[in-house]
């Protein structure tokens, strides 16, 4: 007879691991299903992989540092074997903490694809044909995503390649061409571009990240441009004609031709629920194999839920973690109620973004009175020291009330610095407190005091009152 | 006749150009007295130099990736000269950055030593041997510091230098004694250490850091030790025995000799006033130069002011551009409330340290309850990615409010991260918002989150009941 749990986990991605931890808290008996290697894209195809890639790529390349002693182009010491030793190191020893962390809880690990026989029944088969098939009360669905495939291109995994692939590069392109413009694709083309790599990156969309402030956008289009990599927006991909030696050419509806000897697809992810028989369930997904869910991640069957890349967006591992997390919450009876409604997010290229809260877009579109306070890292002796002279941080305030709306980083440690600004709107800081705070002498952060003071000017501009807990001089 | 200014500002370091820059916004006519190179000791001989070697150093050597990559030791591809270079680079755009603010508010600058000749009569003396003579209504001393001498040792300013030679070193020495382990020595010892420079560091005292957290002190000397500086505390030098070639020895009262071709003096700085003719002013300084002031900088002739390191303690950068600011809104009549109470402080070694609000020993010693909360950069993923497996943030909580009492940082980044504490500590954040904080994945900053989580449970332990605002489980 199948072993029965109160909360399974299919999958060990940040929001199933964080979600059978949960349930086994609060002393559940709770089993995730896995593929052979824990942690899910975040940890073994996506996040983990390209982050430390591009780690490796800023330190070993070193492209600013040198740019800045006057030492020329990288020297061609890191080898594709170094970065792919490295990374791997990183990825055991990231599933050796998500091992440990599901033993400590007392989570059985059932390693195998999984696949619903029943609503409340789960097979699986393990990579050495091993089956088996577990029950549970609740079932958590967070398969997370795949690659999605291209119609005009053929993935071959040499010339064409996704994301999934960048591990396996036998060598390093000499031109690369990026389709897609979404996070993963200016990510990895801006990486490639700093690895010395000929990159153009396509999309057919004649705008890219769009959900950015278009202030932060257009300073990041240019320092990607300027950093080599060739934009083409508006461009839809007709058919790839191969050469030989790795000489093909990608030729665009518009005629356009773009020689390359690596095509990197990323036209986006589709839910990976392709082989978990969800009919059995009784579950349909959608066309992009996405699962619906209800506020509590909740999907059309009562028991069983979905959290992670799989419902879509955001789909950030943080985020992914929460989402998890409060699933089993919902499962279990305890409180649901959403932390952390100030969800910071960031892109993790060369130079990266972060956020937290409103663009500057949303704020003209619901007419909220506002100015910018912005600050540029030339500015300030940290950046200075960096070398970082066009990164910006703009802060959104409120005209009337000094709330910080939204804080916008593109620069060096943007995804660190934002949790700053995070913790100014959680709690309830204003303006006043970014003027008020002494910042350590050189750092990054002292871009917030001098964007505060950019803002307070600006809304002397506009005749309001100076603030109660500043000086009126400053 | 002489000219003459409503506030007159010694020197143009932090202190000196703040103040004059708040005067100047309120209307007052304002002058600054200031050696050739504006920007005092921060932007000329210690801050911005130290920390731009630091950088380089860090960054060219790229000690921590090499080894990550089995790279072995760093190749010399640095030179002196390209460390000299780009120092030069950074200070020269610093000091154009003070000459512009200083111009847009209309501040006179005067160039040349400073001497009262009067309670408000200032002359300067001009590195050609021209004279002027200026008045002011109120006057700032912000002088700054110079090394203090060491009785033991004669600087030479070549084989014994203090830490302005620094700059003008002829060559990277092989075997270095820094004599002094305040916060300059610690950092220069560490950074000269990551250069593969053999590094000895001694100190009369038998401890060091003492306003340093013991937890992370002890962490940082183990970090200190493996990173190859030999410490000797509680070692008072006797005498330098000079050899041939640099091959010096120092030998301690104790009998303990240690081989060194530089030795570097660190041994505290004191105020740069000798020169001042304070008698002229009615003023006296202490026996290491400085000054003594009241609650709003005020010396104790009335319209004298002092401000930033030549009053001692704790001798930052941004604390002294903030005295400054305060000494002028007093002179001027503006309110002074101080800013900031939850200073932050920063010690530029490698690895880093940073905190905000008390110690531990603190805690203990005020008999105030309180858990410690943890996190070791080797537990989240980008201390993985980034190869520091030992840096640690350290939480300080309230058992029964929450509150948190202090944030302690070592390793990489900790002097920016430890403004996100900052501002959760000013705003009245509690340790729930850690916990329920979601956070850039990966960053540094998740070890607010994990620490949090670790100090949550200690309070569980203690049959806290739990907060109101999480959930049971996490």
């Amino acid at each position: 007879m199948a072993a029965s749990y109160d909360f399974i986990a299919i999958g060990s991605g940040p929001a199933g691991q964080r979600a059978a931890v949960q349930a086994a808290k609060v002393g559940a008996k709770v089993a995730v299903v896995s593929p052979l290697h824990l942690g899910g894209v975040c940890i073994n195809t996506g996040t983990i992989p390209s982050k430390t890639l591009r780690e490796a790529i800023i330190d070993l390349s070193g492209s600013r540092q040198r740019r800045l002693y006057g030492m020329g182009p990288p020297v061609s010491e890191v080898t594709g074997a170094q970065l792919l030793a490295r990374t791997q190191a990183v990825i055991q020893r990231e599933r050796e903490v998500i091992r440990h962390q599901l033993e400590r809880n007392g989570i059985d690990v059932h390693c195998g694809f999984a696949r619903f026989e029943g609503p409340h029944e789960i097979s699986y088969e393990g990579p050495d044909g091993s089956r088996g098939s577990i029950e549970g009360r609740f079932v958590l669905v967070s398969v997370g995503t795949v690659p999605a495939r291209p119609r005009e291109l053929d993935v071959d995994h040499e010339t064409v390649l996704t994301s999934d692939d960048i591990l396996s590069l036998p060598r390093l392109p000499q031109r690369l061409l990026v389709a897609g413009a979404g996070v993963i694709g200016v990510e990895y083309a801006s990486m490639f571009a700093a690895l010395g790599v000929d990159v153009s990156l396509c999309d057919v969309r004649e705008t890219f990240l769009d959900s950015v402030d278009g202030q932060i956008r257009e300073l990041f289009r240019s320092q990607l441009e300027r950093g080599g990599v060739r934009l083409h927006l508006g461009e839809r991909i007709a058919r790839l004609e191969t050469g030989p030696s790795h000489h093909h050419r990608v030729v665009m509806e518009s005629g356009h031709a773009i020689d390359a000897d690596v095509v990197l697809v990323s036209a986006g992810r589709q839910g990976n629920t392709a082989g978990l028989a969800l009919d059995r369930a009784g579950l349909v997904a959608d066309d992009r194999g996405r699962l619906k869910v209800d506020a509590v991640y909740r999907t059309a069957v009562a028991h069983i839920y979905a959290a992670g890349d799989v419902i879509g967006a955001p789909q950030l591992a943080a985020t992914s973690a929460e989402q998890g997390r409060l699933a089993a919450c919902h499962a279990l009876g305890l409180p649901t109620e959403a932390r952390g409604e100030l969800l910071p997010y960031g892109i993790y290229a060369i130079p990266e973004i972060a956020w937290v809260g409103k663009t500057e877009e949303d704020l003209v579109a619901e007419a909220v009175p506002h100015v910018t306070g912005l600050a540029r890292y030339g500015e300030i002796a940290r950046g200075n020291i960096l070398g970082d002279f066009d990164g910006l941080l703009k802060l959104l305030i409120h005209r009337e009330s000094h709330d910080i709306l939204g804080v916008w980083i593109c620069g060096t440690h943007a995804s660190e610095l934002v949790h700053i600004g995070q913790a100014v709107m959680a709690l309830g800081g204003r303006l006043e407190y970014l003027v008020r705070t002494v910042f350590n002498y050189p750092t990054l952060a002292e871009c917030y005091k001098v964007a505060a003071f950019d803002g307070m000017n600006k809304l002397r501009g506009y005749g309001g009152k100076p603030p109660a807990a500043a000086s009126p001089a400053c």
